[in-house]
């Protein structure tokens, strides 16, 4: 499999890891959106959030309580986003299901997205029930 | 406790649910990023990601695999943003945890954050280090 991600847990190519056990690797990501941008992944390749068993899923978050702690400390920072990206539309560029802690700072820059949709009267509700419904 | 989304648990205070069981509730967000933006929260209040517990975490994933399947079909999407702010600093508005399913359509105008920082020569590797001596 051509996966670059398969590759790093593989030791194909390097990466500088934060942390690994059976389960997931952890590594600094090359193209930082800030210095220490990680990135956690489950060694079993899946493409998404849909496909993961829940034992992975678990030791990820257990991971991410961890290796965010680390960060914060060792970077001194006031914060974090933990964001997963979903399709490409979303901004996933590996195939390989993966999240990002993105260190976070005062005056670092980084605008968050505008809150820029206002629902009609009565649209709020009809979006919630459409959503209500595909949920099993 | 003055907290919005505890009110909104309790019922003092509606909200578009799509989806609740015993440890948590799904809602829509009143200020959305897209049409369909919502939260995810546990129904005990911590205000982080390093104060809820292992099976708390476990049931906010399971749910957020359940809704954003939900939300894709729904809306007929092709992805999402699944994001954890942690801190003011990067966004957190109500300090009661929550993940954001802000869901994405091609040429909505959310532009990603720029990959706007490059290590210096041996940098990656010292910051590396830095962080895994933190991650206990």
């Amino acid at each position: 499999m051509d996966c670059i991600f398969c590759k790093i847990i593989n030791e194909e190519i390097p990466a500088d890891k934060v942390f690994e056990n059976d389960k997931v690797v952890a590594f600094l990501d090359i193209r930082p959106i800030n210095p220490g941008h990680t990135l956690i992944i489950p060694k079993k390749h899946v493409e998404s959030l849909f496909e993961v068993d829940e034992e992975t899923l678990k030791e990820i978050m257990l991971t991410a309580q961890k290796v965010a702690k680390g960060i914060i400390i060792a970077l001194g920072l006031q914060g974090f986003n933990f964001t997963q990206n979903h399709g490409a539309v979303a901004g996933q560029i590996v195939p390989h299901l993966h999240w990002h802690i993105i260190p976070r700072k005062e005056n670092d820059g980084l605008q968050p997205w505008d809150r820029k949709v206002e629902y009609k009267e009565g649209e709020k509700e009809k979006v919630a029930e459409k959503i209500k419904r595909e949920i099993i």
